[in-house]
């Protein structure tokens, strides 16, 4: 985070000063005080323009009370309908698909609903008879939103490609929902090429093929898993930075590197601060400074075209930050 | 298919003969009869010792309904709970991942109940306002058979590992259901080493390092994405076996394999019939064939490892079949 805040000052125009405020929240302040977020932290995070989320989870807290308590609280009480991530292959990185042409791809994953609404239960708890749901809740309302949002994002670039990926021959009824929006919706949008994969074949052309994508709009929990999936397709989960968007404008919307808060690394100055970096950069985009935002993409290209030995994580931000003031 | 039944053929000792019945279901059949699967032809099946599924499905008729009146209403009349997919990286196999040290695991897939139980519905079905859900169902009695059941697996092979993959941070119901099972199972094999993964995160790993994995069990929906993705590292869909079994011996078990029907290339002689073969090599295994089943194995993998030029189904068919009774 500290890495992060360097790049967002040094990126930002001499007369624009940026007032933060920070909040020291995650898995100590959960065994400090029993709480996650207290609704006095949510009020006061409402009047900001913008929301940086550093990573938060310790093997100390029990799965999934930072998860629900915190990350996912957030994105509901602010609304953010469109999760926002970005598949970039950048020049001078490694990997399986290293040096594979044009991988430029943006996932726009529902952020509101679907399987992560908390719905379900269990019966006969704790006995051999239990039985425990999870529902899956899909509105109208909620996909033409994030539908509509991802046709204008696939209009507005070159290729001008919109995917839909869901499971709409076993999940029906929610997939011909979605289906069904997303052909209607598409009336609005001719000049956009459409497209439908199943979720499981998705994944096939994630490795085989990722240049097909543009654009790709899918439901919460088929873009967690395949937004991960794209991390590794381009270039490994430290590169991999995201946006959860209000567009209302009514909430903040929130940046925050898709990866996890390595509780195996942390305090050790060598966790890669490149994905909060990144984040920042989609945080100053969203609120209007292009020019400033492209330049923070840009360090963080010509930094990984570079790259040699190790550095700290402190280096890399002061390198960062170099390259976007010079 | 008809490949694959040559090399059944082939493989099995002189003095066993199959007897099989050939049921034409199917998208043909569909449009002919409006049936998927007639209760005559579920109860004809019931008294066969395997089924071999040939990959079903055609644009022509609408999504869903082959799959849930067909292939799906097999697995849960016959009680397929085990649904097992290798994954394991043939020499002589292209693709991202070529060359990489010792793919090979095997994913105990649930086949009976999660998100595939076919629960849900819509309100307001087809105005402004509807809301569809899909339940996801999970059982003790249903994750415990099939943890116990990987558990087996894992314990009977050279490395011992296996790894439950579910998303217990968010689907909190179902996952600590599941958690909890594979703990309690556990104590039973504790020659087992064990490992938990957030489907997301697996992602990453079958992508950055596969050989990490042993056995993986999982529920139907992560399975279904997960087995595809696992395929495509493997050397593509067009190698991927998979049976769906029924280990108490109740109901027939069923081999298929995981690719669909590709109707833009059927009748033109050149679908890959590896994956059939390969499904053949498990009904072999199933049935208690084992040196026969190596023998197809063993034929696939040497004639991955020559092939040249691009040859028509039945040559490969023909080329498999001579491997094994050669
Ligand atoms: C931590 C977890 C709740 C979260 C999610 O599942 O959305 C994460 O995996 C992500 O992708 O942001
Ligand atoms: C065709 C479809 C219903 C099926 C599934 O989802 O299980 C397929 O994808 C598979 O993996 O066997």
């Amino acid at each position: 985070m500290a890495e992060g805040r360097k790049v967002l000052a040094a990126a930002l125009p001499a007369d624009v000063e940026v007032e933060t405020t920070e909040y020291d929240l995650g898995a100590r302040f959960y065994h400090r005080t029993g709480e996650t977020l207290p609704d006095s932290v949510l009020a006061e995070l409402k009047t900001h323009d913008a929301i940086l989320l550093g990573a938060v989870g310790d093997p100390s807290v029990p799965s999934g009370v930072l998860e629900r308590g915190l990350l996912l609280k957030l994105r509901f009480a602010f609304d953010h309908y469109v999760n926002l991530r970005p598949g970039k292959l950048l020049p001078g990185v490694t990997g399986p698909l290293a040096g594979r042409p044009e991988i430029d791809f943006v996932v726009v994953r529902e952020g509101t609903e679907g399987p992560y609404a908390g719905n379900g239960g269990t019966l006969r708890t704790g006995t051999a008879h239990e039985i425990a749901t999870e529902v899956s809740v899909n509105t109208a309302f909620g996909i033409e939103r994030v539908v509509r949002d991802a046709y204008r994002r696939a209009a507005a670039r070159p290729r001008r490609k919109l995917t839909l990926v869901h499971k709409n021959n076993v999940l029906v009824h929610a997939g011909h929902l979605w289906t069904r929006t997303f052909e209607q919706v598409g009336r609005e949008f001719p000049e956009v090429t459409t497209d439908y994969l199943h979720v499981d074949a998705a994944t096939i052309f994630f490795v085989t093929q990722p240049e097909r994508f543009d654009v790709i709009v899918t439901d919460n929990l088929f873009g967690d898993i395949l937004t991960d999936l794209a991390a590794a397709v381009t270039g490994g989960i430290g590169l991999a930075a995201s946006g959860n968007i209000n567009p209302s404008g009514e909430f903040p919307s929130m940046f925050e590197p898709v990866h996890g808060s390595a509780p195996d690394i942390a305090g050790q100055g060598k966790a890669d601060p490149t994905a909060t970096v990144l984040s920042v950069a989609m945080l100053l985009e969203h609120l209007g400074f292009t020019a400033e935002a492209a330049k923070v993409e840009a360090a963080v290209a010509a930094d990984l075209a570079e790259r040699t030995g190790p550095r700290t994580t402190s280096q890399v931000g002061d390198a960062l930050a170099a390259r976007v003031s010079g």
